[in-house]
């Protein structure tokens, strides 16, 4: 988590515009999807970077373009030319360490949204984000990422069964339909917080340990993290359902309304995540101070019983010549005899101070 | 409470309008009453989902259609055809994981609001939720929820009796009563809430126990649950309040000012919970910090009372031929009398040192 | 204090406007007193409720009607038929658990303000609060409050001496004088809790104790409930300096401005209250925690001393036939002086070690 | 510090413009002195009380009058009755216990300001505060402090100089000077703070004491008595820096944007105190813990080591008459070396286990 | 860090615009770089103090003047008198300590913004900062800075090797170069506190020390620091982004809104770091307090054996005539056996108390 500023530095001082791809790079060649669709039709394929420039000439209706793979930076400029696209947001497509942002071009309406996914490392898991850039124009959608793509299946699947208004309508209500599919990967993210935050709290009723300790810790830091990478959103969406943009019909206002409030949910609920590891640390705190007031008390029992106990058994040891009652045959069990009576008026007193 | 986003991914990728039931499934059958009402006359009717569209049509004056139990999706579309609803409201309807919100569909309001209660569970009592949708229209109000609806009892009541302005006002105050019958509801909750605040604080003072703090760890996650539950509300209700929408005639705005008043200091309430909270997290780590601190001395002035003591009367019992004073008659209670010095004075130091 | 949400349940359900004194009931019986003043008389009468009417319908000049005791409904529903008060107006003004409040009904403002006093039980002072609610007329002022009536007393003797100018300006000035009355009284409250923290402030220096621990979070309460209390107090106050309604004169606006600026000075100190509570909270724990500290070190010192020498002793006590020494006549004196090195060489370790 | 509102209550119920001097009385007997200046001259006189409403009417060009102490109230009234300030003007700048406003009356503006001094009394430093009321009139400025008004001195030496803009431009300029004069004041309390801050930072890493802890709460003490001093001022210079008023003509508007940079810059500061004082409260109880853990570990390794030692020691000093080994001749040595075997093993399992 | 209001106080009292160096002198003597080009031309000279106005006159495009230490102030005022600056912004250029800000003086800009390094001590490295002075006219940029000025470098490398955009566009594109220049200067700062993030977190979890906790202390100060440095530059860049003043042409503009983009994301991050030195202190005091809860169950495990036994091992020892089984040959071991059986007890008691 704590990379989102790395690597920024290597970037320090070039023009601005300069393609450099900043972020994790990853194996797979970059993948190009064309999706061309109306009412009518819909055709999908897999263009080779050669052919790009041929194929979306020729489309028609509808066209998203999916780029999966950013490292080959010649497509990507191909790709703004194609589109027109400014120097700045190809150099921010490349840089996947942004904030959700939304910029207006006029013509196109540039977004970054992030998406978030536990990874599972050996020890433990952790909390991973990619960014997804999103760029709206009048009749395409350019979609770039670069890692896992999987939350864009849904849309695709609706496109091609033609189930609802998605093909009907245009390229703002497919930015939208992809914008909520999205939105609503993070509600799985929340589950799974839900979970860890339930875990945490049994165990802490149960038995707080320092393992306990660093899981609330680490579920604070991803509730940081979350934090400031789905703040921003909340402009981002609002501004989108406010109708700004010409880009967007004002019948496509109304879901994006239905996102923005998704969004506030979700940015409401990463807050509370914050008062309540809050909430957890204190009362970590508060229990293992319970339970070291508990082990002190029975240390200070113990010695204050047995202290007074050995005392006596250690006059009875003294060399002295002249002790009363060593002689005396039952000295030993009166001696034992005062013991008891002393053990349980100890325990009577520590009973009546309750603290036993 | 942390069930509040479950089960929401479930619907992740279905496209936006598809009916799918979030939320609580509830054993009962859906219940449909129909009340329609002028200044004169009152007819209320439980509707068969058969005759539920012949019904409506036929009916007269202001009309309020109560729908109890949400998991029949047939009922809902019904309803959405014979009153226009958008297939958005139809979705929000059945997502009862919402915050509350108020939408203006132009020819009609969408309100989303919440209702709460304790569950007693065997272990202990827990706060629960459950949403109510409320649509208001020129003449009608529908309303739809999935629990328990008592909360409507006094307005259904009213209306029958024609107490007050009820029957002569429109839609408009119908929807008033029944949000304001909602709010002062929460009331209820937060007495419960203040009880055992008051409980808890009594607990804190007199014996602090890990229990005690579990207790306000729940009190605090309540709390956490009502604010981001209720937080919306302020917004929802003043924008009733400011007389956006054509639907609300003027005379009941001043009603629903009353309704947002309640809703502030209700909100305020919430807030001034989670002050108090964290104020007692924080008497609690002190009790039991002081308490550590009195125990701790205890231990320490018996420890360094006995100490010195067991320390002459092993002197004493060590076998060296030749000890001062061993054959002397009255050594033994010499020792005695210097012991029983010795812890005269040490409880004299402790004494000034005001640790006793 | 936490009784401010009480007994609101009781009026669930209840139609708006429905007449329900909420709030402590006092034994007095309603005292109405009708003054009448211009620049040139004054009089003033205590009037019983069956000729209110009569009485006031025959006033001249600028009319103040005081209703002390809230429980008799009646004597309210003949007020608001006399003055023409909204039944909401009515309701609020038996509902005494109320934020404070502005509320313009065009003819006339209703506003709602608390007061507070410090009332002292058998065991400790509580903080308490009254509602008193205002109603400022073209020319006339309505006073209604349940509890004591005394911060009224300097205005009345200002209106009987006709000192300044309260006689010559109109109900307006009578109103902002009421509040300021109102608002200078907080100070008293405000110099009371100064002086309980400065109290508190020099027992956690001098001698942390529990008791210490309870008075933090009894003062920290209350900053609370002043807080919510007199939060709103700022917009109330602001609306009227602001000079929304025309029922308040120009010059009277700058006196307004002044009540504000004592308005925010208190909610100020309010706000520094907060912080301070928590400072001493931290000074409490960190105190205990200091000697924890200090007694673990005596008790650590003791031991470390003792135990050694214990074990030496004990080791001359053992049975064994040939002990080195044990027939030697300075034997005894060897051992005490090898415990009394011993001794010596721990102090001058834990002093070398900065614990002594 | 906490008198900030204390003989307030000596004022209620008084009518508003009555001139009661709140605040500390000083011994000095009031001071008037009359500065008049032009481009090309400047006479400066202290002036008897008596002589006051003569000598302002002969005066010419810019007049600054300072009057340094307040508990003469006729002189007061004279200059109210000169100037033609309005009585809530008059009443405020005797009551010197206010926050920092500007009050825009038309043709004149009143403005309220803080000073801070640090007064040092035998036990400690203690920060202070006095009021300083500045009126700025179309050629005219007036000053009324109680305290010290050495912050003057620069302003007035600028003035006889004629250094700078300062004899060209008028009241304006000079109100300006004075502003500026009072807020670079501030900077001294700063440096001071940040010197104590330092001090308190150093001892926190040596060797944290309850001094220390007493300290760190009376710096958070001046933080949030600055706090409560310094932020409305915010308001007031940029209110004055907007030129709202026609007595501040635009070329002084420039340097009062300076002003209000260096206020924003101290505001800033205080802020960040309360971070630090926060930090440092955590630190020394962090601290404090962890010297308790290190004061628990000897304690358990010399009881661990000792104890099994004693318990040995004392097996053989039983009297049974069979003990096996007793009449060995190496007996004695044989269980010293058991003993240093336990010992050496109980010190290598404690730093095995990192206790050592 | 904190002598960020040091010697501020040197200045108090002196007229506005008075040229008095403020920060730290530094030994280098004052450089000053003089750029010029256009589009197919680019000269740069170091220019002797003597020649300035003479250069400067005969410049042609675009014109960049950095002056690389301050200390001399006669070059100051003639660049003041050459580009016709406000006395206040040579003012403010000498005055090293200030916030960022921008200051429109209609035919130019003025701008402060703060650079940071990292220095290291021999004890440990401490976060520095330099101010830099940028002046935006119609057809010129003027730097002013005191400390390092390397991350200009790039910008004037770029200058001369003519790529991108630089030298095409005019004076407001060569600012927005310094600017992100300058901004992208911070990322190497958050990289540097993300390593140390990391890297106190690893010890916190794996053996928190004394040490530790000073790291999180100084860690969250550069946050403070960093915090009250940066925040104003927010409000400073945007207002360059909204394009309020005419120096700055629209194309321009999106460049700007990039740099807003990553100041935001600058900011954000030092607002997480807040969060995160909290997280830390409390999981640090957290195991603190579960070791010293282990400790002392050790503690108490072992007193709660031998006292015990050893009592036992002393009643043997007392020296009465008659003590049962003295003579018993098996005494000894029986009573070995009876010590063994209660060790073995009390350990299995303290597993199933799960102590152990």
């Amino acid at each position: 988590m704590a990379a989102h500023s790395r690597k920024r530095s290597r970037k320090s001082g070039l023009p601005p515009g300069t393609l450099v791809h900043l972020g994790k790079t990853r194996a797979t060649a970059p993948l190009i999807t064309l999706t061309e669709y109306d009412e009518s039709d819909i055709r999908e394929s897999v263009v080779p970077a050669s052919e790009l420039a041929h194929k979306i000439c020729s489309a028609r209706g509808t066209i998203w373009v999916n780029l999966h793979g950013l490292h080959d930076i010649t497509i990507l400029e191909q790709m703004g030319a194609l589109f027109n696209l400014h120097p700045l947001v190809l150099e921010d497509i490349l840089n996947t360490n942004q904030r959700p942002k939304l910029e207006d071009y006029g013509n196109y309406l540039y977004l970054v949204l992030k998406t978030f996914a536990y990874k599972n490392t050996v020890a433990e898991e952790t909390l991973d984000s990619d960014q997804v850039s999103l760029v709206l124009g009048k009749n395409f959608v350019l979609t770039f990422l670069e890692g896992d793509d999987a939350q864009f299946d849904s849309v695709r699947e609706r496109l091609h069964l033609g189930k609802g208004q998605i093909r009907k309508l245009g390229a703002d209500f497919l930015i939208y339909s992809l914008i909520d599919a999205i939105v609503d990967s993070y509600f799985v993210i929340l589950e799974r917080i839900d979970e860890k935050t339930e875990a945490l709290e049994a165990e802490l009723i149960e038995r707080p340990q320092p393992f306990t300790l660093h899981s609330i810790y680490r579920l604070k830091r991803e509730g940081v993290f979350l934090r400031k990478s789905l703040w921003p959103l909340r402009e981002v969406i609002n501004s989108l359902q406010r109708g700004d943009s010409p880009l967007i019909a004002s019948n496509t206002l109304l879901y994006m309304r239905d996102v923005y409030d998704h969004t506030i949910h979700i940015i409401d609920s990463v807050e509370s995540l914050r008062d309540l590891t809050a909430g957890m640390l204190d009362i970590y705190m508060s229990s293992v101070s319970y339970r070291i007031s508990t082990v002190m008390k029975v240390l200070t029992v113990i010695t204050t019983i047995f202290m007074p106990l050995g005392l006596i058994a250690s006059l009875y040891g003294m060399n002295f010549r002249y002790l009363p009652g060593l002689d005396w045959h039952w000295g030993f069990f009166a001696v034992l005899g005062v013991m008891l009576t002393i053990s349980i008026g100890m325990l009577a007193l520590f009973r009546w101070k309750k603290w036993l």
